[in-house]
């Protein structure tokens, strides 16, 4: 069944009413008719299910079931990511690691970061969409734009706090590290990649340097890669 | 140093002659300029470093300094993909396996593929231009769209197929997966996934069903994840 996204729906509501847009898509792609039923999230956990009630003036709506809330993982795996020259690689970057289960996106504006506007709004609607599409019932957080010095000095106390680079110094290699903490933060930087006094001022700020490997990747790769094998790495400790 | 491809070159070139638009690539974006260093692969494990020579009617020319071939891994991660709906999304899974390390990759045609006709001319020049920014000296290989079910055919003596599909069908977990062999291939389905008669038929072909977690994840994103996970557990594996 498709998942259909609603940020003010709660356990309590008895109705919901859907957007023109989503009835289009309810009724036109998905074929639903008044009795059918329909599931919604309001990405907190919450699963509502409901039988379609009516359809009156553009706008489907549903009669509660039965809900069920779902228990929130205790990892919190959040990337710190420079924005992209192009806006598109980013857009790719949000789609893929909220797919994956990433739990929190921040933008961070660094040394050698080209652009520094970003559009959230677009990236919260293609958030949204990806938590549709793979069928989650938790929503990442998406951050709001922040310098790479504010950033590192707001959670230079945080344990498990990383910095990606590809410069010529001591770095743990990722797939090493295998005592992930349930709060792990990944900074990763621009296509010039952070500058050695970025690193430096990190370091001292106790985030620990690491490799993603040999070979030289993307920006939004790295942040992909980064957020997979952290994934990985728990699932694996789990067994 | 930005790395070029040609993959005419041989160890024993003794000079190597750059199209134009590398030459302006290599003389207006790099501002490099006669006597500076070139660095070269084949694609095929090969770094030849020379020196520009000269630039007649817009052809930059290299001599030769010094050659080192690159010992290839036993590693053979193997993806074969149905193509996406959307081409873009086809473009990036090329694109990104490459950075991460595939080394080879095949469209399949499966019974829900929407789109069966692919030009694998651009996804090559894709390839290489990953290849290039990734640094790495050997190139995957593309090889031709290929049917599922003569992929299968071709393969079903692979100690390691996997075949990753969403079905409520007994599956092992990727995570849990910790003897790859060097050999791998994993099959990813299309939009709508393989079809039941498919798994089927890997099944009685020895292809092991796996699932690449609890998300529903894009095809281009279960290739990604995919890939990325078999290095990853090789790497830990060799610690």
């Amino acid at each position: 069944m498709d998942l259909f996204f609603n940020n003010g729906i709660l356990e309590s509501s008895e109705e919901i009413s859907f957007s023109i847009e989503e009835t289009k898509h309810l009724m036109k792609v998905l074929r639903k008719d008044k009795g059918d039923h329909v599931k919604v999230t309001n990405g907190e956990g919450l699963e509502w299910i409901g039988k379609i009630s009516s359809v009156i003036s553009k706008h489907a709506k549903a009669k509660k079931i039965k809900t069920k809330k779902m228990s929130r993982s205790n990892d919190n795996i959040h990337i710190a990511i420079s924005p992209t020259k192009s806006n598109s690689r980013m857009e790719w970057f949000v789609e893929k690691v909220t797919e994956l289960g990433v739990n929190q996106i921040t933008p961070i504006i660094c040394f050698h970061s080209e652009r520094r506007s970003l559009n959230l709004d677009r990236y919260q609607k293609i958030i949204i969409s990806a938590i549709k599409q793979s069928k989650q019932f938790f929503i990442p957080r998406l951050n709001p734009v922040i310098s790479f010095n504010d950033f590192i000095e707001s959670h230079a106390s945080n344990i498990d706090l990383y910095i990606a680079h590809c410069h010529d110094m001591k770095r743990r290699q990722i797939h090493e590290i295998n005592n992930f903490k349930e709060d792990v933060i990944v900074m990763v930087g621009p296509e010039g990649d952070f500058s050695v006094k970025e690193i430096e001022f990190a370091v001292k700020k106790n985030a620990i340097p690491i490799s993603l490997g040999a070979n030289i990747l993307r920006t939004e790769t790295a942040g992909i890669l980064a957020t997979n094998n952290i994934i990985f790495q728990k699932h694996i400790l789990k067994y």
